[in-house]
């Protein structure tokens, strides 16, 4: 069998985590590994070197990575703010890309990023794993399907309680706490959007046209700093955080329909990404994972609903989480990271387009840029069509198609 | 004792329903009847005289009713449009009035209202009957208590398919068809934002400042009539509708805290208000009936926490859903429409400010006419303070403190 040699640039949480996954694949084999840090490449040479007794190429400096002469592919799992740059480095030396999500700090920097595509050539995946997510997959293969009829708003949210993460994480390094020290956007829109853009055909026969954000006040990471002056770093008592708790963002389509998203990150709850979808003859929502279809009865009584989304699981689900097994299924997020890297070493060994590709990349990550402009300049922002024009002929690539 | 004299005008459903309620609570008694339609008329007179034997004066002019010397008090349960003019004719009466829920179609009517109640002093009570639900008490009753730490973000839903309704009603009279066929805007804002704003203080304290909306497309009525051309009226076979199914709106309030809202009626679903508070120390969603409390465990496993809502009945109700008897709990919405007429009737008597006022009618009922104009013109819109800078002096009186 071939395998697509990979390098990893990257190598904290997500970096570690992929690899993991990676390391399940059979297609793919890890030849390389980077990050800024010494302590992380040391860390990940001695894991592979344990894991199976292989040695790789190791560097601080992603440019030797990406020029390794047996790296066919390099995976960018660095902080938020390198992506664009590694990946339009990558693409340039003609390896195979795949990228790691995040908010885009301006346009230019997405715009370089299907620009260098467009140049180029080199096949690019955006690493949106919640597009391969076993409810969002679900009700998209339904939607398909005709059972929720035309569809007129989605909604998700990007609902996580990161306090700790981001105050109280051993490595004060985390690139999300300078985020939410410098910035107030929507700073995390793409596992939320991924999926309700599929869903919608944005960039294949749709666009989304302009935005509007409201951030609240921020007030829960200082809170949760001075209730936990032992475990952070003392320094982040006197620091003022620009992020609201929580941002809000509608958003308009070109066929008239519309999407909400919610960054929730900074305050207690549990975890959901909300994945909502109405349509005329169905309803779905993943925070009370109910589904609703035209024609079910007692409207009324919400709790007949809520949970009955697993009811469906056995005839609808999307076919590739039909075979999973529980081993795979434990590989990262459930399974979705499991997919995400299984297509991207398929795809890129076979040469298929990538379902997930650098135009769904700019438009996602373009929110965060656009949401942080709408908030400071309290207005509608146009959402710029990264496909220029070709939106229009490009046909439906769903991830849900794929077996 | 003393019995509160009350007429109603308007007796389509909503005023068929508060007739059996106000039956119910011993401090009223109906003396009399109005509404345009001679049938909806006769029909409550035959209905009285049955239910006890008594003779109540009836009329198709509100004036005569408002007018006759033996009626203490307004009931107004007619179509939205003509609220505020009712309204204010029965303050300008000296009637203590009670005013149903509506959206307004300008700001003029509002002002009226307010410029009105203020003139006359005449007692003003807005019957937003879900400031009296049950679980929007009892987290308003924890959040008074300190248990959600400071709110930053609360958002809530008219989320009800109304399709039959709308369409399909016996009486091709109906408001809402009118409504939908005429404008697009959240026309129906105070159920989901009503207990918001009582919960943030708004008019009390704080004010909402500014709002934006959006529509989706229209589709869900289109579909639903095409679909079911045997039961509805053959003339909306061609009628465009205005309204957009879902619209979204969000609300900045100037202490920093935001909400969001959403109007879904006519795409299938069933019914929730998404009464949803975020705070610094906890989490509540009415669509999951879920409650998070800072440091409650397994913040990934979303399943845990839903319907755990009704965990914390026993010890946070509100006082007065404590002792609600079973009887009472039939009488319109779960006891609701019997706490906020059993409200009207006991303050009416004893001379007590209404808890929720002209000013809270006013501001909640401009969101519509504001949500319009923000559609229209693709911006942010400016809310009035209606209290004119009163609401800085203006005490919390909340609605969770009745006994």
């Amino acid at each position: 069998m071939k395998k697509l040699k990979v390098g990893f640039v990257g190598l904290g949480c997500r970096g570690r985590d992929l690899i993991n996954t990676t390391l399940h694949i059979p297609e793919m084999e890890i030849v390389a590994a980077c990050d800024l840090y010494e302590d992380r490449v040391a860390d990940t040479v001695k894991r592979l070197k344990e894991y199976d007794g292989r040695d790789i190429f190791a560097t601080l400096d992603y440019k030797e990575l990406v020029n390794c002469a047996n790296v066919d592919a390099v995976i960018i799992t660095t902080a938020w703010e390198s992506h664009c740059e590694i990946a339009c480095y990558a693409m340039r030396a003609g390896k195979i890309t795949a990228m790691e999500v995040g908010g885009a700090y301006n346009l230019e920097e997405v715009w370089e990023l299907v620009d260098t595509q467009e140049k180029t050539k080199t096949p690019f995946m955006f690493l949106e794993n919640c597009c391969f997510g076993e409810y969002e997959l679900m009700i998209t293969n339904m939607v398909r399907q005709g059972l929720f009829g035309d569809i007129s708003h989605c909604s998700g949210s990007y609902a996580h309680d990161l306090r700790d993460e981001i105050t109280t994480g051993k490595e004060k390094r985390h690139y999300r706490l300078r985020n939410y020290i410098a910035r107030n956007c929507e700073n995390y829109p793409t596992h939320e959007l991924g999926p309700i853009a599929k869903l919608l055909g944005v960039n294949r026969g749709n666009r989304m046209t302009r935005l509007v954000s409201i951030s609240s006040k921020q007030q829960g990471l200082t809170d949760f700093v001075r209730r936990n002056p032992e475990t952070i770093d003392q320094s982040l008592l006197d620091v003022k955080f620009a992020q609201g708790d929580v941002v809000n963002t509608l958003i308009e389509c070109e066929d008239g329909s519309t999407i909400s998203l919610k960054l929730d990150t900074s305050l207690p709850r549990f975890y959901s990404r909300e994945f909502t979808v109405h349509g005329t003859k169905g309803y779905y929502s993943e925070l009370a994972n109910a589904v609703f279809l035209d024609g079910d009865e007692e409207h009324f009584n919400a709790a007949r609903f809520r949970g009955n989304g697993k009811e469906y699981i056995e005839k609808y689900s999307a076919p590739i989480w039909k075979n999973l097994s529980d081993e795979d299924r434990k590989l990262g997020h459930g399974g979705m990271d499991y997919f995400e890297l299984k297509q991207f070493a398929e795809f890129a060994l076979s040469g298929k387009p990538f379902t997930v590709d650098v135009y769904d990349a700019a438009s996602w990550m373009a929110v965060t840029c656009l949401s942080e402009q709408s908030i400071k300049e309290g207005r509608w922002v146009d959402i710029p069509d990264f496909t220029r024009g070709n939106y229009k002929e490009r046909p439906l690539e769903d991830v849900v198609e794929l077996r």
